[in-house]
């Protein structure tokens, strides 16, 4: 059992009806109804004080979602270095979809994270390319969603760390769809799915890697654990 | 201007029609042709003596480029020995398709290097992950052939050091086309395109690469650079 | 609780008296005491027949730790082609010391795994390079042993997929002591520390980082999950 | 022939009577005279307008050295904007010493990139764990300064994509001291040795490693080549 918030930008939801109608409730509660047996939920939103995220909140986090979009740029700077060096702490970080573009994820990847779309609403099918790896637990050589957007590569990212889904398009191209990173002591997954106007997070499959991303990104250490800096005398007398 | 040589089975050239109308002469002498002009070509086949790959010549090779692909059981272990040794001294190797399966590779790696696979005939598109890869040189997004063989994942091999292609195959599957590899002080790259029974090997963009890899492959440091191993005397007095 | 194999090639501490005064029973003995409150433990030696690695014990094994260094030639290709393959499956393998050198470390890496040594018994410290790794849990910026062999770079393993412990020796040299990898399914943990002649499976800073190891092994997936190759038919329709 | 930026912050050499003793025209024109007979190369200063580093100056830039120590807050982010992006496109980047807290390499990597230090002048002994690797060249072994200041770990920075230096230090600390990352298109490398209070860039083997680094991160491809993101319309027709 761990603790997660859920941070939405919870904007869509209220400012379109086509996504209202998916998720009337805003898609974090959706996201925190299926981890809420397993796991201490908790959820935090752009127009929240501080966008929800107050140190203390963040202090009794183990992981946090992230999904963003149309207000990236709304997000304080002083929030994002407090997500960062929570992170580097050791506090798991799982980025969804769009939040690709996101201030934190493009801070603690140190690139643009850009890359190619199309919102055509057509077949996207997850490869696992590492059958051995926690996140992809359960799934069975790969993952189909029948409408969604189109992400294609080049994705300006590090090379990830390991690789866990690749994505195939109807329209032809690939993406990397799940990639693992280590930055200090966090551990981070940034997993494609999960267009607004498209219910993919009602798809159980996509529920249940999201819950599998959690379990891999919660620490296994202590807060901060062996993060000793500055000057130091010498080991050898 | 590297020294290359170029290895191929040489099975399915003389045994089956289909591929000697595309391949004549064997492969190994279409990829000589194209490499030629900015290398030292040699090539070696399976059943020549040693399977060509005498001492003498793997000393005088910078890249050797494998293809191979129902004899694979006939390579020696005493070659197979001294090809990875030489390898691990700095000899780059550049493995194409079904050399996927050969000794050589699967030694390498560690692993069964197995993957999945339909002789379909249908569209593959080589997207470019790393387009400041150098063995990405040249190619404007993809790489496309419209004709040929599946691969598919899972791929049993290592987490590549870096990815340069991935593709996307009309059948619904994806692959890593293009890895890159260091083992001692050895350059691999595995390159996916090549089926017998298509003529990829007379595709422009698929040779460009081949060379881009031959260049990227060759050694940068003398033969067994810096590999002194075994008992040794204290560094501190 | 996991299910550990101790494999010990089990010769020196028969053959050699210093030895046998610190491992009466042999160093498999030590090591099973020290796991066998946490987990399920069986040994298995050289002179065992199969080696003690017979199908079934390999079945039931979560994780094997291998420690081996005179007698590597005397074991049999079949039960290294047997280890490989249960470690493809998703076994977990922790590689101990002169276990660089046993046939199923090399096999899985496909190098040489060579390196320089010394048998002077100063002082080593194996520093904690990624705080926020599971197998450094519980080590304070370092763990230090009195007097130990020399392990010095180059050692010609692949670049590990992530380094936890950097070794400091007395003497000048440096080495990287804690190299995790992932081969198929299965994890794979080298840990330095180890000569028969010294007391290191006696040490609890070790012992704790060999539990740490094992936990980090255990495979998460079911045996051999998500590893279907072969032909087969299109994803798409 | 490589267009070759250096950059310092050049301020210690105007303050401190000592580092002026040592290099009196600053760092950067003694890293210039060791560079100019291969590359063209051209200096900057934090003191220069728009810190030396014009638009213009980056477009011709090839490569960039980068050392700061005292000064990094001083770096205007406009102009830490514009050497990520031109990183990003295809330019190398070559991090020394105290410029591991400099602003772009801390926005490249996206951690703190803190680390253990002491200033007490012992020696230093950095050891090439990838003989293999360009920028390992010529050096036989180890490359050896007799006072230095101390870096130690951990060091707060991403896995390095492949380690060529690791260094030992008399007061009994080991550092990662150079490391390979790859970041959008650029190839960037943070090399340790450097303090301003010895002549460590008088040190010809060192010399000959920043030399080493230069051509390896030099672009191998086009500005920007491939980096096309955005909406667009499908491969498949």
């Amino acid at each position: 059992m761990s603790a997660i918030t859920i941070w939405n930008e919870f904007r869509h939801e209220r400012a379109n009806d086509a996504v209202a109608e998916i998720y009337p409730d805003g898609m974090h509660m959706v996201l925190a109804a299926s981890l809420e047996d397993d796991h201490v939920v908790q959820t935090a939103t752009l127009d929240d004080p501080e966008h929800g995220l107050a140190e203390s909140v963040l202090t009794d986090t183990d992981v946090l979602i992230w999904w963003g979009h149309r207000a990236h740029d709304e997000v304080a700077e002083e929030i994002v270095d407090r997500v960062q060096q929570r992170v580097l702490e050791g506090m798991g970080l799982v980025v969804l979809h769009s939040g690709h573009f996101s201030k934190i994820f493009k801070r603690l990847m140190g690139t643009t994270c850009n890359l190619q779309y199309r919102e055509d609403g057509v077949t996207e099918r997850l490869w696992v390319t590492d059958p051995g790896h926690p996140i992809a637990k359960g799934v069975d050589g790969y993952l189909e969603l029948s409408e969604t957007e189109m992400y294609g590569e080049p994705f300006d990212v590090p090379e990830p760390d390991r690789l866990v889904f690749l994505s195939w398009f109807e329209g032809g191209e690939v993406f990397r769809s799940g990639c693992c990173y280590r930055r200090g002591n966090g551990r981070i997954f940034y997993f494609r799915p999960g267009h607004e106007t498209y219910p993919i997070y009602k798809n159980e499959a996509v529920l249940d890697v999201i819950g599998n991303a959690v379990r891999w990104a919660t620490p296994t250490t202590e807060r901060n654990s062996g993060r000793q800096f500055g000057e130091r005398s010498p080991a050898e007398k």
